[in-house]
């Protein structure tokens, strides 16, 4: 029997992801979608790639059918979330919460970066961290209380952390980071991680043939990619825009302490890293030399990384591409819906991305 | 039990976007993917996004075992065509060939054209034309053949005149178009439809922000409409380079009769085109108004398609989308092998575009 | 001594176009530039570019300078040209407007199109068309009306208009053109074409990677070709958007009548088109066999032609290129302003694009 | 009387964008124009934006011409400027090389990042490195050795040089870098960064659409930025390939010493810097929480320059934009010749990008 589920926020990129996806999905029937801006309107009308194969159309945020879901997909603004969340729970629906308002652990940190108040707090105690690769006892636990028939909360991880931790974690993990040294993150996304709002950064004439930082030193993310990686304070992010579409790339500069500096070779660590992903269908670690373009995981739910070595500078340059709306958004957390559900993580996502 | 298939000319755009598709085919298994030029690589190490996915490696054309083969699909420049296909036949392997060389019906007009002798004219008597909408009978009949053991030979329609037959064929058939008159297609391509040769043309500095045509008054796929429509020397065609990877846009202007002209009203002509396309999965006839963007149907065998009126002028304007590479190439072979197979003509096939 | 020139309108895409030019032009001072959306902002906060090397602010479009000025360039939407300019005519000030307001002779078919009254017809009478090349004596005779201390007002061209009627103009003049017969025009133009207002289609991540036409039989560029051509109802044109930010391609199908259609060769058709355009320093005649790129002309004031011969279907196509900012908007503009104020009509214009 | 000037290699990228600049710069005559690979050809057959305006054609490098000029601009591959020099040095010709052959003061240096000899290792000695913004007084004696009568020899800094140097050098200078520390420099160059080389990554379908790393931990810019810093074995450089023609963004992350991380403001970092190119008319330095986009400078010879403060992680983000193929090679060559012919550093040369 389907699963049940719908997508609250339907019409921003990463909700119209989650919609190609989940329409197609084996096991999950979309039965609502919303948009209070598009509500009425149909999803052909509005992204004309579903003309004449997809009868959808959008419903406000308020929809019943809500409350009747199995699942539900959340791609809100954050506070949005915060004001949906607690009455889906209650209602017994799990959630897959792709906005940040669950993500970070500590309500004052929270507060801090976002500047308005946590209101409901408790649920961060509880709530899953959505990032499969390296929460994956989390997200199993998770798919425990589902079965026993408790509602669940994943907060899915974004998309700048979820490229920036899946590139930087093995190598943290493996105790390689030099002792208080700050972790340098220069990453680029493509437009969609700006989002659908039309405005003077997102026009065309803008944003083509140019390349810009932006939230330089005060990216929300940064505070999330600490987080994860266990290291608060010591983390430099700087997002870049670049004229694609889709696509993260993360370049990832981890000063190493003396031993392993001396000790490492390239081709140890790569070796690390495919023991660290071993199993783990979406993430792939390039060969030695090798460093991945965003356009070969474009589309697909797919994370790959590539490794660099300066022994002398004692810095391990590791570059990690994702689809911003796919691994980065609307995939994760269908990703984390299987698991949840009991699936295997790889039903319905795309592992290939188109090769030209 | 699966049915065997091979590419051969595997490594460039078409040839690759058959392999992307036939690799998640339910029904083929891809068995040999061949490429004189990078024989001996690694799929993944010539297109990154299979990198970890796909074990596969280049063989060169003569390898053995694609005469063991059920199907093969030709990805091969004209007269490469010409000199393996009587081989396969012969063989027992049926043929869908993505190259000119089987196209025309008349040796001459392919002599003219192309500039070199037909060798194996007596093919083109029974090979079966591969434009699934409009051939559907003959297609139909080549699946009988094939059911009944006979090696099968399809000659698939070229990228712009797929697009432009397509767009054109209904008013065609109607008996609209005004006697004598000259359809003139001026068409968009992007620049997969270059193919992969790296030159002066194909550079990113030279394609990027360029709008060009190119072959004015001289391009191939001239013939090919005019058989197609059945108007020869009664096409003018002129194709455009714009600066985007996969996509082609055909406007043709249809020159109508005085009756039809002034009975004719949008609406009526939206619904010819739509009982024409009645039961095509992949061909959507958009409501009177609206255009098709090439970004609706990139990545998929879709094919979308807009229809005006210019009443004054006697005019039927019509734009059609498709995908340059899947249902201007390898998309549409595969639909013809599947409707061979005797297989429903969906299978395997992407019905939707990435929404953004 | 310096001409002062304004521009109002000066934040849109034609306008700063018209500042960009202005600001280094020999004989004409920039005095003023007005925006009522962005007043009271330095141009460097609304186009970077200017940072640390001009120190102009946009003032509102009722700027008591503006009047004061020798000549205004109208960089605003239709209508609103109409309720500005009797006033700066009467005011003495020279205008140059690149608004639709002006342009078309009969105000009939301007009711017709813009579905407004036209409010100052009596002005369609004595305004001068600006397209140089082609109505050079209107021009010259504007040229010695300002002489003798009368304003000025020059209605210039719009960018389809202008590279469509330079592809076509001398062909048509020639009386090549066969009795009765339409004239299929299908044209394609950057971004920027759609001006600075963002929207759903100018966002960047639906611009990109697509290709539409739109405006099909019904865009306003229409009547002001045919009334250029002197062909009413004898046009059907097509515009489409490309992913670039700069340059226009007119594509022009001239159907030929059955004697010049005979003895007519390529060479002879260029040999015609190079003398129509013998002294005219922006417009370029390719070779035989050579059609122009978008990029060759982009940034520049240049208008680059090719053409080919099909004489079994008789037809000419012509493309004709242009950056439609510059030779299509405001570098026209400014050309049409040097030979107003007598001034060579080179000065301060760009002839060459960038070439990479 | 005019300069007289020839540039070998004009055919590349860099070459014909000596060209564009020269043949419209007021004291500098353009006499020759070389290229092996396209001799015999026009400037205009091969960039077309030149048909009509120029009548330059390519002679090869040995071109006696070249040896009868003031100052010959080298475009070649590094070791082809090494072959070269001397004998034009020998004929009293003053050379701007846009090479690495004689940027690196230490051969030995030269000798491990290229992997071939230095064979006039005495030049590197009495070169001027042209970065007129930071080695200004040794542009200004090689002013005073030209004035002399001495022919001069400038090797001219990189593109990722330029733009990484102008935007760390201020702060490096000001003793602000943590003592021992490395500095971490990721940039994004546009494909023109890559070279008129047609080949797999230069072509458009490889390049669109993707972001990827590329020579990661040993690129050979970093001894060059390392020179200039004065930072031997303490850089960190990682460049990226973005799909744009052209820009160079470089985001330079300087760890700073406990003192200045303490007591410094943005506001305070921002003039300092604008001290430090006070009277520089091409360096911006833009206001405290801007950073720049490269298409506000893409065609000129501007640099943009952006800062941000970390305060918790002792960091100073910087980001400096420029054009790679004008300040970061063409642009900045003529500067430097401009001030060893004694002239205004800025003649001839775009100080305004196009705004849009």
């Amino acid at each position: 029997m389907a699963i049940k589920v719908g997508v609250v926020g339907a019409a921003g990129y990463a909700g119209v992801e989650l919609v190609r996806l989940l329409i197609s999905h084996p096991d999950f029937e979309l039965t609502a979608i919303t948009s209070n801006a598009d509500a009425g309107q149909s999803l052909a009308s509005v992204y004309p790639a579903f003309a004449g194969v997809c009868d959808l159309a959008f419903t406000t945020h308020d929809d019943p059918i809500i409350k009747t879901c199995d699942a539900v997909f959340l791609a809100v603004p954050h506070t949005a979330a915060l004001a949906a969340v607690p009455g889906l729970l209650a209602a017994g629906v799990s959630v897959f919460d792709l906005s940040a308002d669950y993500r970070l652990s500590d309500p004052a940190v929270y507060e801090k970066w976002y500047a308005t108040p946590h209101t409901s707090p408790e649920l961060l105690a509880t709530r899953t961290f959505g990032l499969p690769e390296i929460f994956a006892e989390d997200l199993a636990g998770a798919a425990v209380r589902h079965a026993a028939g408790e509602a669940t909360l994943v907060a899915c991880a974004g998309c700048y952390p979820t490229a920036t931790s899946l590139g930087a974690y093995p190598a943290i993990d493996a105790g390689w980071l030099d002792d208080g040294a700050v972790v340098i993150v220069d990453a680029i996304s493509g437009v969609t991680g700006a989002g659908k709002s039309a405005n003077a950064r997102t026009h065309y004439c803008s944003a083509d043939e140019c390349v810009e930082a932006y939230g330089v030193c005060k990216h929300r993310h940064t505070p999330e990619i600490e987080q994860i990686l266990g290291l608060p304070d010591h983390v430099v992010f700087t997002p870049h825009l670049a004229p694609l579409k889709r696509g993260l790339l993360s370049t990832i500069n981890i000063p190493l302490a003396e031993i392993p500096a001396q000790e490492l070779t390239l081709d140890m660590v790569v070796e690390r890293y495919r023991e660290f992903y071993e199993g783990r269908p979406f993430v792939r670690v390039l060969d030695a030399g090798q460093m991945p373009k965003t356009s070969s995981v474009a589309g697909s739910n797919a994370c790959q990384i590539g490794l660099a070595l300066n022994k002398t500078a004692r810095m391990l340059v590791v570059t990690s591409a994702i689809d911003n709306l796919c691994k980065g958004a609307a995939g994760q957390a269908i990703q984390c819906a299987n698991v949840v559900f009991g699936l295997d993580e790889r039903r319905g996502l795309p592992l290939i991305a188109m090769p030209v």
